[in-house]
């Protein structure tokens, strides 16, 4: 392939050298980390170095963390009936944002006539007012608000929904897949009382997530049995190169991360204002404020698909919409949330940015777009 | 570390140089398996090159082969209510045999009240006549038996069994994850209706699995929902250098099977002839047809627990019954379930070869047990 211009980095992040080199060293440990002997126990190591490492990340203790096989996973184990904190819960109804990812918006292990959501702003932000009122009346609520959207990069008001959330003596979990690496995440600082995280995110291998709950959260039912693995709360066999290139990653994401962020933020502007200057077009999220590398836009008579096709055959990866709805024949749930039309919902393409985006990546991509725009406007 | 004789195979098998082959080239595509552009279609043709290298190695058909997280997921997966094939099922219970993995024991979906038990004999095989009785009342049946017991090795009947459960209208679910190859297994020669394998009992990494479906099963209840991959399946970003990882080893494993097998048995049976000499020596399923690698034994005053650790230091790698279990204060279900004592199951330890087992790794164990054999019988 020539060399492309990867603007796709909220779906797939390239692996960081760090954790291929973590990897390639656990590959040589054969040992399985329930083993006592000499092989177990060095891989059992592995495992608990890289736990420290999440843990350490974002405020947590590394017996609050549970890895699981990605961030599916990790959500699907977090949303768990019956879960409590001191003086709190246990949780017996869910409440989710409408612009959750789908693996939340399946809502875990609650029947779905114990599953409420949440409304958001036309600017794709959780509308704080109605999760108040939706939490006056019934039994205590497990609450999930993502950190920051997938699609449109919109941060969400996390710290000021766990408040609200404790005061009504329920839970808040909150999926910081797409926050982590991008902004600072803390779970003490922002009160939540379980969180999730997905290592392809940061430049850490496909298939291996963590769920990281609040020291003192119980009720935990582990979705997931057989072995005794990660205390219990998670059987089977420790994916280990995976685990070891996770707690890699997120050491080096959160060391390059002030740098980073300052860097993508530079370009998204440079990109932004490349788009903003065609005709009719619209960047969600706008009046949010968004992670430091994602931009969502359309432009009238831009339709999603074609505009992905036409610019890879350009050299440029974009996205429309998330990866995980790729394929899909319906318009996003996050903008039809937002208040969007479905025919402006299938006009959204998704472009971002990572550590290793130069700025000659934007201008091949405003060039492309240059190119292809009166085509694809007048389609 | 000084060289060490690696004899807990069941549990852990060292990477083939094929599979870390493979998974260092997927580590250069960057896209996610479910975007459109060409970094996305690239990991997906990854994904689907090994789908169709594990679907051939084991008689079905790619699309019939679901990627999990692990053996443990992928056991988990296959036991879901309302499965059913041609004129079979939908069924309503499960009948798992004593000797089962523990993932299978905990019953995947079916609630407790739902899930009946299936003996073993003495040696450690599924008493066939036993499951005739069981499935003559009562709704169609999920039927789980493994192909080789992880502990003892013993084989089961699985092909008998399937036509037993298929004359009963019920479907059959084989654990295969030890047999993959160690012995040849075929869904279609067994009759199996729904299979499960781990990559990394075959040279493959950690942390992936795959639940294999003979073709027209349906009624398969997904555990993880949020995007579609899978066919709708498995939600969650596909591990793509472990599915490419575990590819290459089941290729690399199935081609190697009949000298390997052997080559295995030849050395196996030099160490159990070691074994045999010991006074008051136990070979666990010696009546049964077994793996080509696996030793289950005991002698009078053997405590596993010591003897693992006295092995470890001798720098010999054994295991007490399974890894999964590894820790655990009571005594192997597996030896229970064959009528053994609680202190004779303390005292089983396992001894499991793989490929690059070697005579002299074989000389080192019985010198170790030469020189421990008097202080290990005399505690």
């Amino acid at each position: 392939m020539p060399i492309r211009v990867y603007l796709d980095w909220n779906a797939t992040t390239p692996l960081r050298p760090e954790a291929r080199a973590a990897m390639l060293a656990a590959w040589d440990q054969i040992g399985n980390p329930s083993s006592v002997h000499a092989e177990g126990r060095e891989a059992r190591r592995l495992v608990e170095d890289a736990r420290g490492a999440v843990a350490a990340a974002v405020g947590g203790l590394p017996r609050n963390v549970v890895f699981t096989s990605a961030g599916t996973e990790a959500n699907a184990l977090a949303l768990s009936p019956g879960l409590r904190g001191p003086a709190r819960g246990p949780v017996e109804r869910l409440l989710v944002s409408r612009v959750e990812h789908a693996s939340v918006l399946s809502g875990g292990r609650f029947p779905m006539d114990k599953i409420g959501h949440i409304r958001v702003t036309r600017a794709g932000v959780v509308d704080l007012d109605y999760l108040k009122a939706q939490l006056k009346d019934g039994p205590p609520a497990l609450v999930s608000i993502m950190a920051a959207n997938n699609e449109t990069g919109a941060l969400q008001p996390v710290a000021e929904a766990a408040q609200i959330v404790h005061e009504a003596g329920g839970l808040l979990h909150v999926d910081a897949i797409q926050a982590l690496g991008k902004i600072v995440f803390n779970i003490n600082e922002v009160g939540a009382d379980l969180a999730t995280f997905s290592a392809h995110k940061i430049g850490g291998p496909k298939g291996i997530g963590a769920l990281v709950m609040a020291d003192g959260i119980s009720g935990l039912e582990p979705a997931l049995r057989g072995g005794g693995q990660e205390l219990n709360r998670r059987a089977g066999t420790e994916n280990v190169a995976g685990i070891a290139g996770f707690g890699a990653a997120v050491k080096a994401a959160l060391q390059a991360l002030p740098e980073d962020a300052k860097r993508m933020a530079t370009l998204r502007d440079h990109l932004e204002n490349g788009i903003r200057a065609i005709a009719g077009a619209t960047i969600f999220s706008e009046d949010a404020a968004r992670l430091p590398n994602t931009i969502l836009f359309t432009a009238r008579g831009l339709k999603a698909e074609t505009a992905v096709i036409g610019f890879d055959l350009e050299g440029v990866a974009v996205s429309s919409g998330s990866a995980c709805s790729s394929g899909k024949v319906q318009p996003s749930h996050v903008l039809s949330a937002m208040g969007y039309d479905p025919a402006t919902a299938q006009g959204a393409v998704r472009l971002s940015l990572g550590w290793s985006t130069e700025p000659e990546d934007i201008n091949r991509a405003l060039e492309a777009w240059r190119k292809l725009g009166n085509t694809l406007l007048r389609g």
